[in-house]
């Protein structure tokens, strides 16, 4: 029998910006006997989730629910627009903009990587006029696409997509807007209709609060258009099949019913808590945190206040610090699991994760674990950031609609 | 709070030949709190999971687990080892075989779909001295891979799979063997490297008994060595980045952690019984439910008593009896699931599983869901077919080694 | 790690009469973390249970949970409202009846046992008559309480707790009425204020579908009223202090949390099925598997058609036959638990219970294995039971209300 | 249906002296399916139980297990070995004291209630000296038992109970030591063997981490050979059946099968970390808890160090503020419930409990909660107590043995 906790008692602190703690109510939920796909339970089930999930999205089109995991939903939402060879305007925000953009090359698109100078780009959100300049240039139409990570996960980093879409239709352009928002989804404010974004691609194990295994692409009419004329081979992936069948609540193969099981539980606790509350809440408990980075006295990832991320802050190191070496001490010490520096950050910052089913005192945990790791790793802090945050906490109840 | 079962008291019988019924050892895993994909957990977790999977594909070759649903990794299958325009020769042994093809044709190949004609094929297994004469003829060696199910979960036939390797061998022909075994893993005896297979396909909810959402590709020394040449565009499914960072027991993105937790006890529960154990009492169910068939005067599906499928068995109707209404009211009467005839054997026949998770009284009172649903849909039956299957199973006790 | 599962694979059949099958819902309900019983929380689903709980005892009074198994709420019953040496009136209808006997006189009463002569009184219910006269002859009224079984679990029989209370009416006799329904409760048709009944002592385990581990007493004004009399010494059953705490919904010492969260899904459950058409359920179980045993030829252990439990059957084996020994090849081969017979019937008989989380095909499994395994022992049948009740179940199906 | 978590995100912090938190094991143990509880596996599970208790308990004399909440074992204690009438020696240190003596009274004993005047018995523990004393006048020996509390939960005290077995054979009086641990069992130091302890009291919720529901008596020869003549009446609570059965693995009524598994996942559990290391892990809570203290410069309710608890500490409030208001603020801002003054103490204090399923962090949280909620009441702090517990635990490590 493999032991799965290598801590002795307690329940381990999982406070990376994804996977996300699980609430209890979900995983029970997951755990309802396996039904079959195609009897009338499973059609009920369909018919409500896919329902259920547009609101997330803030949309009126089909979302796409994979039995994959989010990587698989950035495939599919190249795969199902794109032809081989196609020029893609892509952003470097992060490691996550990064990958995403090898991707497309592997999958024999030809993305072109816009973005701020060396680790710059990595401090500060898209930038759309530089969007909007490149785009005023391609006077051709040759870019067919601009893909944008709206909240990046590497970084702690909320571009605005808002501006994205304006900077596309003051120049004129026709190209997809194809949006990333795995780890933003219920957790920062995102409209798909509103910002006119053509694919939305995201993941469940973030603010939806499930594990990961399915993920999401939400469409606009312009995307479905677009895919009936993509000339990437497609199946698996495929929206036509997919959309067919989930008219009748039903998936063209075998769906992950018990993770749908799970997301069934989680759009209802949203429902519960009305999404307008949970995205205040991660906004506050995002407030808490800088406030505790501040009074150590130590700089945060993301350099424009105007995108911070609601959902994690980069916490970076003062020179001479291996921040991989103050996470070990934490998640030795206090069984508490942060998220490591990704690329070209690796070892100078590490990532706190507030999102999903976590309260106040989860995140004064965390930032205790925190405080006392970076102390005992010889990082000079300027005061206590624990205090600092409860006292933000105390001076800012939560306000609550509905 | 949707409601998700439509019968007021008791456990659902889920036979249908996949998902199948899911214990609740695997349940009660897959519900622990979903842990950090990249902490020491996790690799521990994950060097054990691509230990002890080999096993049960009889490999000592890798074997690459997907966060995907099975029919993904038909897809993985194809897209790491062909190129666009590539011919590969497919057998149809029914409904699977048929989409499967159908799939490599969107994928860009091109499917030669061997068979024998109308619906025999459908009651028979895999021809392979069709398949070594067809490669005799390829002498330029256009056929790059040999495709075939080894276990048709449409008709309930268990392919020779051994046979077709002796038949490529025959015929000196160099292509790939490809083999489906999604719904035969851990039920009906395979043998990957005894047999030769190059890549074998399978998926987590048949004989594994875990609920839908991850897949297997099982891959050989010279399935690896033609991934580096193939140029269909892959990423998500590409197998040396995934190769690469299971040295270390990680994943190149997220794995569906909570699926994994339960695969992890899933092969616990394979080793405490003994997997060749496991295998004979999928055999002793289906020789009871045959017994059943028998007795009530009705035909199976498959015609060749020699390819006779361990894991499902498919009822032939009577003429002028619409399967699929026999099927409906024993769902409704008896709170019994049925897989439905698929393709072209759909409303002529019904299947049983007989697989995972059950024991004699399961299929004792599936085999009487089946009698008492027949009854009341008009089916004129010849005896008493629980009886049967009674009389075989206190018979036959099941003798277990180890 | 201790394995607590004999059989190698599939879902063990509990067709004991209690502990009954535990629905999985109600298996999820109680892994919810435990809270503060002084808690707001705790009131709130404690005011809840209170009021839901009298709907299923059929009552406007208060009903007594106790942390504590049925055994505890049988000594709740006599310690709250008796004396010592008190003259008690108990009716012999088997081995529980026998039971409360003895431990009203371990409790220092003096139980007076009344009953039908032999075996005899085993095999009928409770004889209104006689009470009816011993009451008359007891012009003194030392005689405090009659003690009646409703439905004797070891048995089979469910008395006519109607007719002792028009006995105990048509004496003018002020005895109290203590009814134990443990295993007839949600089960069989049962109302404690329309049959006057002072105390109802109930369990958790049976028709409430629960595990073991909590219990009941259903009170009367004049129950309540001899409390207050009442000598023996109490302290943990008092129902004084239980009741002023109740008000609120608490408990004066600790209650049993995790288990009151399954009363409550259960009591849920009982409500949406709608209590009629639980009773109903079991009453047509009861007939099904009452066809079985007539046609295998056998005798019940009820001989008084009017009292038939819809709880269990009783099934007799032939001169000769070890009861137990069936019993044993039965769980060996076919993993099904059945009722032994216990005191007076060891070893001539066992049980079949038909309760709780069950449904048609849970029975017919049940009674294929019975059936199996009796000709296994060399039991000489008749005919088939599993054929005869699976007729029965299709010809009667289930009409609901609501 | 009942929503019973009225906090909108995040898990409940409970931080009550018990129920303690129920780690996710032992509830996912707690939901295996209910067995028969006279079947074999069930014997097998009894005989592994009633082993591996003795260990907590440190004894090899016969620990019995009720299926009734911890109330009732101390009731058990006192029926099973004393005669209505009877005199007991009973030190008042604090509010379970008081009610264990109160329930001596219900139960027709005639307790002695010694203690140091007023409050003072509050903030102190057992105080052997005056136990001797008071034996030495005996010298009828008219005093049948000495009952004292080992942890007294209501203060956050742990009693010296070998120094009451000294007093006790220094004064040379045959009475039975019976002791209460139902708060200190599996976290504070016990050994009933080797202080001479005749009856043990113990319950599930605390340092077991169960839920609550069931409880325990640890016996010695001279108690078993008490409760032979022992006349107060008994039957549910009798030991002489238990023990009888218990020789099997069975019990003479229906145990609480489901808490039954919770407990064998407890026992393995703390074996598996090792008792040894279990207790020192408390005293470590409890030191880093009582630096937080002194930094607020509040008193501890405890006034004897040497009598610390190391389950919980009671946390007294300045003159002119309400314990049970800022209680309130802190479970209303905070999700945390702390454990209220009792009795005599109700208002002047709160209890931080720091016991069972927790970590370091699990209590600097709990810490963090307290700290603002007093500031948001209004308390008057020193200085920050989560810092100074941060600092503790960073600077003591956990050494562990084995």
């Amino acid at each position: 029998m493999l032991k799965l906790d290598f801590h002795p008692s307690g329940r381990h602190f999982l406070q990376i910006p994804g996977p996300s703690p699980v609430p209890d109510r979900i995983l029970r939920a997951m755990s309802l006997p396996t039904i079959d796909h195609r009897g009338p339970e499973f059609g009920a089930l369909g018919r409500d989730l896919l329902t259920k999930i547009k609101r997330v999205f803030k949309t009126e089109s089909p979302v796409i629910i994979y039995p994959a995991s989010g990587t698989g939903a950035w495939e599919a939402a190249l795969i199902n627009t794109l032809s081989p060879g196609d020029r893609v305007l892509m952003f470097e925000t992060g490691h996550f903009a990064t990958l995403w953009q090898k991707m497309a090359r592997r999958l024999s698109l030809e993305p072109e990587f816009l973005g701020l100078p060396g680790v710059e780009g990595w401090r500060h959100g898209v930038q759309a006029d530089m969007i909007e300049a490149r785009l005023k240039e391609d006077t051709h139409h040759e870019l067919k696409a601009v893909c944008v990570v709206h909240n990046e996960t590497s970084t702690g980093v909320t571009s605005d997509i808002a501006a994205v879409r304006r900077a596309i239709d003051a120049a004129g352009h026709p190209a997809l807007l194809i949006v990333d928002t795995i780890s933003g989804l219920a957790s920062a404010d995102y409209r798909h209709d509103e910002w006119g974004v053509d694919v939305t691609v995201s993941g469940s194990q973030k603010g939806l609060m499930l594990p990961p295994g399915i993920s999401f692409n939400a469409l606009s009419d312009k995307a479905i258009a677009a895919s009936a004329k993509a000339q990437l081979p497609k199946s698996f992936w495929a929206w036509d099949e997919i959309l067919e069948a989930n008219k009748n609540g039903y998936w063209p193969y075998t769906p992950s019913t018990n993770l749908l099981y799970g997301l069934n539980e989680a759009l209802d606790m949203l429902e519960e808590e009305g999404l307008e509350n949970v995205l205040a809440r991660h906004q506050r408990w995002a407030a808490g945190v800088r406030c505790a980075v501040e009074a150590w006295g130590l700089e945060i990832q993301c350099q424009d206040p105007s995108v911070y991320s609601p959902v994690l802050t980069g916490v970076v190191m003062p020179e001479g610090i291996d921040a991989d070496e103050v996470r070990k001490i934490i998640y030795e010490r206090f069984d508490l699991s942060l998220g490591m520096g990704l690329g070209k950050v690796k070892g100078t910052m590490f990532r706190i994760g507030h999102l999903g089913d976590c309260n106040d005192l989860t995140l004064i945990a965390t930032l205790g674990g925190c405080e006392a790791g970076m102390k005992l790793a010889g990082v000079p802090l300027k005061g206590s950031g624990v205090t600092a945050a409860l006292d933000y906490f105390a001076a800012h109840p939560m306000h609550r609609a509905g």
